[in-house]
């Protein structure tokens, strides 16, 4: 619960280990606190923003000499007064300027406090501020770019022109109920049709894209599968090493990896269980059917691999087929390099020729795994659906689409038609924060992180 | 070697783990840069400082929503044009960012490089630049307020004063040299004597004030010792566990402890190979002399702990007296709580009866340590030397004052005289940069951490 009266303070970034720390400030109590500790000829009061070099101090002792923002409400993040202290980059001087915060009775903020209160102050709706968390987290282009239109409303954008259409319609039936013994109709049951079945059509697009979006901002599981000895470590260490090859030097940047991923035209790809791959090549044999089993239900797209010497395709293809249900399967023919004869595969089988050790037509199996995202990869230009949430309440109100339909049919009375159309436009409200109460916004910040 | 003419950027803070990443970037086409990547219907052109809300943008593709400040030379920390990208904390926006400034011909700053170039504008000395190091390391109230007086410029001023006393006499005595036919003597003899003499004062106390200076950046060593069963580990537990109360809870400001430190009153105490205490209490069965010397050799304090219920105090104190050199001892007699009678010891021994178990008297224990150092502490409002560069340079102008000394007796001509007291300058000079090449300079600016 958000007690507005408090001013809130956080470090914004990480703190130790870098040549300045941010402090950040914010509440209705922030540039009276601000003025308690901090001194510079330049200060002055201020109509939007500024920015000062001034001396923090604790009564007569001196702290630091720091950069002072202000961002003079309601022209900044939270919609309230803010102050960004950047300090020395010690922990000890953070530590001192945080107590005398605290001495002055500021109180440090929740995780995701400060965007919690930007929705409250209405500076975002609840989707916009759930794509803060998504920027943030994000770690390839494509997830960086969904999470990034999303921050800036065009979803939101959407889903409240379809819920004002809606409110449109409810006010018209509203009307007829005002005028009831007179058997009127202002609403339109023909356009209130077309406009559910529009809508159904739309919320249909954004619960499809959830598949795509979530493996998006999650990564696409790609299981290699084959033969022992076939090629599969060697497959992947090729694969991983050209990745490696790509991640820039910038200090800072690296990150431990726990599972092996690359990531190819901005797209995450993750390869599920290969830890044993690289421990053994021994795999099926190991594995047994269950595990084979697993570990292509875990994944979306399936790289079997064949040894070009061998005769065997037919037999080891229609041995996978039945075990995929939706997954995406690549047949790679490996070691052609050594092969005697090029091999010729059914044409609705998805091949390639490629040599794991050489290096040979990888970029052509990187350009396959992308092609396997491709076919909804226009959809990237319009919304597409990572948090499942949103998914959540979209399903939740296809289904009320569904019931509106119904009761259209039916002919039911205009005040059961009303309550139907609100469940649909409470729904799709809880996307962006319209209806919400204290547990469901207790439970998205929560995930925020500290100073955000 | 520093390239002026290439514009540097940098992480500022550490890259992932916060709201914010701030990127910094200097040099001659910092702003160039900035108007070919940042976008705001705000942005104008600066005369001093302000701050901007706009966006980033590779090309046409967004890369992120950032808060931009500007600083325009020379009103900048390295006197050169500076922006501060502060983005959200995502590695994959900064990473983006940071490429894109590469793109634009900036490049990545070495460690320290901004400082160096603030000091190469002549925004700061070498030992205030030195300091800026020291302050982000500081871990206590003591530490950071000698960095942080360092810094502020205390430390050289007090050098430039000498420095200046000397050149007025340099130049009368170049002048004499002039009018060497005439042989007559603008340096009055005496008085610079009488500077040299205050000279070497001054110097010497700062000499002096390294030793206190080093064990307060690194803080104090402490050795406990005593017989099997004293109660070593306990007190050292509740030395430990009172300051631990102490610790904030401020999320980031904790850090992993390599050793057993306290601070008390600002000051940092290191307790000596603890491990060994805490993991048995046969301790001095296990070390034997030799060991028991090493760890007595490390240290600054000693703390002699003694059975109040035995009465082999003089025996024991004797047994430690002749492995001491410089160290303070301090007796402590434990388990007063359980002795029979109260127990003297001599007056020329710092001894107070505890109880580690029940913490009775640990508050006085924690007064006696903090008063080992207090005979010089009144010389924290004075300067305290705590870096060993600085230190050797001191040494060696001490020596070349001695040299300038001799040669007033022995009445040397004034252009041997001149020479002596240019030494005495250069290893003063040395200090604040006065003089100094790539080589040394390479040598301070490499241990910073990037982005400063």
């Amino acid at each position: 619960m958000i007690d507005f009266d408090k001013t809130i303070f956080a470090p914004a970034t990480p703190i130790g280990g870098g040549a300045l720390i941010i402090i950040r400030i914010s509440g209705k109590d922030c540039f009276s606190i601000i003025e308690k500790i901090f001194v510079s000829k330049q200060y002055k009061s201020i109509s939007k923003t500024s920015t000062f070099f001034g001396k923090i101090f604790n009564d007569n002792e001196l702290i630091d000499e720091v950069i002072l923002t202000l961002f003079k409400a309601p022209h900044s993040y939270t919609g309230e007064d803010i102050a960004e202290i950047s300090c020395h980059g010690s922990p000890y001087i953070a530590k001192q300027i945080m107590n005398l915060l605290i001495k002055h009775g500021a109180k440090l903020a929740m995780p995701g406090e400060f965007t919690q209160r930007a929705f409250l102050n209405a500076k975002m709706d609840l989707a916009q501020a759930e794509a803060v968390a998504d920027l943030i987290a994000s770690e390839t282009a494509v997830a960086h770019k969904v999470a990034l239109n999303q921050m800036r409303g065009g979803f939101s954008y959407d889903l409240k022109n379809l819920r004002q259409q809606l409110l449109h319609f409810v006010s018209l039936i509203e009307l007829e109920l005002d005028f009831s013994e007179e058997d009127v109709e202002f609403a339109n049951r023909d356009e209130l049709s077309k406009l559910i079945a529009d809508i159904k059509s739309k919320i249909t697009t954004l619960v499809n894209s959830f598949e795509l979006g979530n493996a998006l901002k999650k990564g696409l599981p790609v299981a290699i599968v084959g033969e022992p000895n076939v090629g599969k470590s060697t497959l992947l260490n090729t694969l991983l090493n050209e990745d490696k090859a790509l991640v820039s030097n910038i200090p800072g940047t690296t990150r431990d990896l726990i599972e092996d991923t690359i990531i190819i035209d901005g797209i995450l790809f993750r390869f599920i269980d290969t830890a044993g791959i690289r421990n053994t090549v021994d795999e099926i044999e190991q594995m047994g059917i269950q595990r084979t089993m697993d570990k292509l239900n875990k994944s979306d797209i399936v790289l079997l691999l064949l040894d070009a010497e061998k005769s065997n395709f037919d037999e080891k293809i229609s041995e996978i087929k039945p075990l995929l249900k939706n997954q995406k399967l690549i047949v790679l023919i490996n070691k052609m390099d050594i092969a005697s004869e090029k091999k010729d595969l059914p044409d609705d089988i998805t091949y390639l020729e490629i040599s794991a050790k050489h290096g040979t037509n990888i970029n052509e199996l990187r350009r396959l795994l992308v092609d396997t995202v491709n076919v909804t990869k226009d959809s990237l230009n319009g919304t597409i659906v990572t948090n499942i949430r949103h998914y959540q309440e979209l399903t939740e109100a296809l289904d009320a689409c569904n019931v509106v339909e119904q009761g259209l049919q039916n002919g039911i009375p205009s005040d059961f038609l009303t309550q139907d159309i609100k469940l649909v436009m409470t729904h799709i409200g809880n996307i962006t924060g319209s209806f919400s109460n204290d547990e469901v916004l207790g439970n998205i910040f929560k995930n925020f992180c500290i100073g955000k």
